[in-house]
């Protein structure tokens, strides 16, 4: 299905776009299902989140109907939403003026090996850090490199998924995903102040959890933490929940909290 | 002037652009004098470190030619050159094969105040902190969120640039500009193994310093070291070296060696 530029068919965006030039800009990957973008509200919260904290001057009325709009054409598939921060030649100053550039593309639906959904999967280790910037932690902006550069670490499909640690050594996600550990019954997921994208699926699962009585914390989780956990499992907004088996010399076996909410998470996603 | 994509006239890169997606790539701001772009080497050895960081596979011998020949047809002004790691739709997973994207764009020569290099400036003391990230330290490259949140914290015209510090607290460089300060009769810039952008000016100015005989070092800078400092000033490419006189609470004279190195980089920049 063709792209959208502010509502209108295109595939370019103009050079001058600062997306472009200094990934000044935010995205969202959402799942679309028979026409309808899947935890839509949760995406648009977080994407209000990002505009708040970057100051960009958005019609969150306009995005949400161009976004349910393309879904509707859509059908079945992937939807991206990128908002950017409009033109500007030189410099990194803002013009406030400029009005804010609305991306809209789609794919087909994701394809990933059944196995990992049923089995688990096997977690590369990543050598690459993530920095520590809470001015940025927790949105899901265009400055991307990090991902990209741990991504590069690993091209067997043997490891599924990438661990990624801060500089400090904390444990804090996977390269496309979040993280979450069970341990002694307690659901626990990363707290995301320093760096790390607080990944839509992320929400859905803590406030999932809530619901079915099991207790759930957000806080710093150490590699020791990790390894001692009885369950682990990794989740996104297109795949739903991956059960972690193993991590380079870690190794975990698929619990039943994992099973349990991997079956809410199927029927949200129709997977 | 037209922009150039890949060697063409051209006014867009299409949606697909990893440089769009995740800020997958790398640029360079030259000065270009009477068709000739001004300390170009240094310009491309920065490139090409960039390059074999990022893995970007890249015609060196093409890039230097087209940028050649957009200067020329530039005469007087700034050329910018964006080089991204091509396209992909979905996921952080480079593709080896895919070409690199080369992108030039134009624009009339900067007009800053005369006053900032006659009387010196006065620095913003920014609140935004550099996170520290040995991967990408020192490169030029599109992930320029912290860049913009800094530029962000002043709108007066009484601040000409910003003061960053990283997260620990040490003095890195400004916001646009790479800082040295002058202790003693040495003349010392910041470490950046772990953020910060190596820019052409400041190894252009350290180069320059030898060859009169200055000794130089190129160590971790404390805010009270650059409170004690003899002498501070900024530079870059575009604009050459601006004496500091204020930041915050802290003042300096504009000093003997400032000026010196002042006007070795006039000449250089015929300014």
């Amino acid at each position: 299905m063709h792209s959208w530029v502010d509502g209108q068919p295109a595939d370019a965006v103009p050079l001058k776009d600062r997306g472009l030039a200094y990934g000044d800009g935010l995205f969202e990957t959402i799942a679309v299902k028979a026409g309808q973008p899947v935890l839509l509200d949760r995406h648009l919260q977080r994407l209000h989140e990002g505009c708040r904290r970057l100051a960009f001057a958005v019609d969150h009325v306009l995005v949400r109907g161009e976004v349910q709009a393309y879904a509707a054409a859509l059908g079945d598939g992937v939807l991206k939403l990128i908002l950017t921060r409009g033109d500007s030649l030189r410099g990194y100053g803002i013009n406030p003026g400029a009005p804010v550039r609305r991306v809209i593309q789609g794919s087909p639906p994701a394809s990933y090996p059944q196995a990992h959904g049923t089995v688990g999967i096997r977690l590369f280790s990543c050598a690459t850090r993530l920095a520590e910037q809470p001015l940025l932690a927790g949105l899901k902006h265009l400055n991307r490199l990090e991902q990209v550069i741990a991504r590069a670490e690993w091209q067997d499909a043997e490891h599924a998924e990438g661990l990624m640690r801060d500089t400090s050594g904390r444990v804090i996600e996977g390269v496309f995903s979040n993280l979450f550990i069970v341990s002694n019954g307690l659901l626990l997921t990363a707290d995301l102040k320093r760096c790390g994208v607080a990944g839509v699926m992320r929400a859905e699962i803590l406030a999932q959890a809530q619901v079915l009585g099991v207790p759930v914390a957000v806080a710093d989780i150490s590699l020791e933490q990790l390894r001692q956990a009885d369950e682990v499992f990794t989740c996104n907004s297109i795949y739903g929940i991956w059960p972690v088996r193993e991590c380079a010399a870690m190794s975990w076996s698929v619990g039943p909290l994992t099973r349990k909410l991997q079956g809410i998470v199927r029927a949200l996603l129709d997977i």
